[in-house]
């Protein structure tokens, strides 16, 4: 094959430089740059390897033995730096018998998830204030438009677990119980802008470390 | 001039057909259609008049006198076919003394705001749970990132407003006070979900006119 | 509460016009609709139920008696219509003892994919042609950045299982295989635009009912 | 090879559900359907051939013997329906001697020309009043960013032509001239948001069939 | 309340490596970083305060004492850097008595206006030639689609006012005049290309400043 | 005109602070930078001129003195870095009498070309691996959608070209024979993956410089 030989040498020359042109096929992470509205700065591609594309911290769940009794593990470009710039990223949930994800919001993402053990009650809720509930089975679907307040909540005596993925490499959490008593807002403010009793605000506050 | 109306026809001959191309330059809602991902079918072109571009319905401040003491007039893609595919949309706020537009989010934009009378305490909370709030004068602007809960509360003696814009023609608007409590989700589930008591659950229920 | 109750009432007015332009929280597909370049059009809100955002067809995997031992089940907006204009959508892939998802790309969408059972070498290759290899175990989770070309190879002697998400809800499938053989593309012009030997050509179009 | 043929069956069992959900790879533009935001709904895929995706009518220029002595033939949505949904479309520019594309902009795209005869002085001016001019040769390629004022002018003694793509289905195309002068905007307000003189005006007026 | 305060510690601990994901709720231009296509790099969310998501220059109107007798003041990225990321910005129109903001576009955004003070006089062009016109009262809104040219006169005997959004936090602003006078495009070409005369095109350079 | 030139320095001071933020209409690539999901940080505008907007390097066909007797030089990004940012980009194609561009594909775009000497044979496949395929004349137009794979043949005796555009600056290139045999991805798992032969494999990968 000693004329195919030299041909390839040939069609190496020629395509070497639009392959050149090709780089942004993806663009890794690279988290110690300053990001951007679209993400973060590319990592160069000739350090990138396959560990930056894989990601095993959701291969256990998270440690439940908290007040919710259960553990959300992302794997947002924080964590997992080969999905910037994708539109992709996922989590893990862990809920032990009674466990809960309270009622929170993905400002920036749609959410997908699948029950891979136990059952999960899930719900979100819409702007004209519809609930839309179900309780899921391992390896049903539910899909959480974006933005709008969900929550997930076991429903088995065992634990469950579930895999979500979000439509952004960057989703947010925005917990609401956090962001309304996990800070410095003033109780009374609180109080006008929710519709709370004074006392509860207060309780909750107490709980969780808010002040004010 | 007889001669250049002899070329105008040939002008018009040879643009009128790439103007023919262009009329998307915008797309009236045709709020009779079945909307879409991004958004309602265009009215055609030919029915198009200034006064779809035009909206009147903000000139006034709505009613106030109800629970809030406050109200939100929306020019949104529904009330203003105009803004359709353009990214954009306005609504107006009047606070009454002591009035609140309590917390809420847009699920699918982010907001602009300006004062126009008065003066407005404005707050957002982030993923973090840091609180950013401002009394704001006339004149002033205040951002709201998409998606975060935020809220506006009248900080004068007299009747406040203001001007806002969102960054999509259907922003959306839950408020959250409406999708705790102005439905059916069992108040057993929001109070696991949200952390609140029984109490107070099944007091703002009654308020708000949920069930369950 | 008799005075709440009347000032609930005021409640309602005001927000009930503006809760009404928040339809577009999300855009469940009309499948019977046109579709757009956006996606399908939006069944009518007063219709949808919880139903049409939980889908049931990943709880078990496809049937793998076949060429590859491998089964494919997509929850796409063509199955699922929930998914329609949120950028996500799912699939489950199988694959028995020997099993694989021989090359293919999705020519809309990157892909993140996560190992439910068994262990998966998957791989993508890049425009620099260089590879990107990995044999995951249960609970790892592997990215595929848009348009790639890639696969997945059960490694494990065992039943292997995983779920893949995607950042459309149309990301497409196009099997390499499938559009080189299974169609009537003449086998000259496949070894041109190849450099596969004709005998070749002709084996594989035998195989996957491909005729020219 | 019966084997191999019963094993193919399977294989196809098993694709078709999911390149079923494939269907929307192109959206080709059903031109009789009403159009949205995002473009025109798509022909069914069933009746969609190779003629979608071809089009002929840039082989040749258009008639040049008009005022500017020179044609846009657009190949937009408009004209070339197997664009729709891809962000992409082109025009082709004939310049007899002496011919002239006046300034215009494309409210929706961004431009790349590149000559194939003749040659071509063309440019742009910035927001900051800057102006970008060269005269191209042929085989030169200039990029016009989105939105900006430019022209085009033959520099050669002969005809001169040129492709150019748009990174839009539908551009767009606003020629000054005729949004000052080619409708019934009243030559007074022309003046004042123009700073021209009156007699200019109702000159440009009359070549270009504006009334008032 | 001890044992709460003991679960709590544990709900930190879960939760906080998820909110640290979460840090891209906003993107607070650090104006001194290279911008991109898509915005400035992200000021570090330590450093953000309030501050940055307010803006007070919209307070006061500009000076209007001056050839168009009237002033926009902007709030874009560039004065607000909060927008930055956000698909928004704002400015203010003022004009006197006699005031005209003249024919311009903005080359990257739609945009909404709201008359606050006065009466207003606003118009813009389509591709199509068709000019939508409206004298606007206080509290009337208008939307101009992107990219079309368009100008705002005072119709009233007192000084007016507006607050305009953009669906852009860095729209651009493309002012007629400015481009085709106020630099150094040679008086020929401007002629060629504009079909305004000679002796008109030397006047306006004169007044505007343009040279050649 | 001495009350104009003291109205035109009126006129200066009050545009200058709006025109300062309208930098962002183009954003000129600084290669140097480490590029982003969005693009490459942009040149100063101080330093951009009228040569980063120009380029002539396709003015010249490439080298087609090689296996494939054809040659793609491209206009993307990192060749030409005015196009940075704006969602279009080019490439010239050449192929001498039997010359192939081989199947490709270009994850990031769509692609459409115009013939410009000779005719091509040019096709492509979807995802229901239906082949659209069509010998071009010289001026005909056709469109490949983003992310499919396809080829262009020389059908003429001749040598014959084209020009290509993209719908991003940055498309990709992924050569089908390159991705599967120039690299070192084990023969053994090539064959599982593409149902080809061993010996076919080997061959290929003899001839493109892939190991193992």
């Amino acid at each position: 094959m000693p004329q195919y030989c030299i041909l390839f040498l040939f069609f190496l020359i020629f395509f070497s430089s639009s392959s050149h042109a090709s780089v942004q096929d993806f663009c890794v992470a690279d988290l110690k740059g300053p990001d951007g509205p679209a993400g973060y700065p590319c990592k160069s591609p000739a350090n990138v390897t396959v560990s930056d594309f894989v990601f095993s911290g959701l291969a256990k769940g998270g440690n439940t033995t908290n007040i919710i009794q259960a553990a959300v593990t992302p794997a947002f470009v924080a964590q997992f730096p080969g999905v910037n710039g994708l539109g992709l990223s996922m989590a893990r949930l862990d809920l032990a018998p009674g466990g809960v994800i309270p009622f929170h919001t993905h400002p920036g993402a749609s959410e997908i998830l699948v029950v891979t053990r136990g059952h999960i009650t899930a719900g979100f809720v819409s702007s004209a204030s519809t609930v839309y509930l179900e309780t899921l089975k391992k390896g049903d679907v539910m899909v959480f438009p974006q933005g709008l307040l969900h929550f997930q909540v076991n429903a088995a005596k065992i634990h469950s677990s579930a895999f979500v993925s979000f439509s952004s490499a960057s989703p947010g959490l925005q917990i609401l119980d956090f962001a309304l008593f996990a800070n410095n807002l003033p109780s009374a403010l609180v109080g006008q802008t929710t519709f709370l009793d004074l006392a509860q605000i207060k309780k909750l506050k107490g709980v969780l470390g808010g002040t004010g």
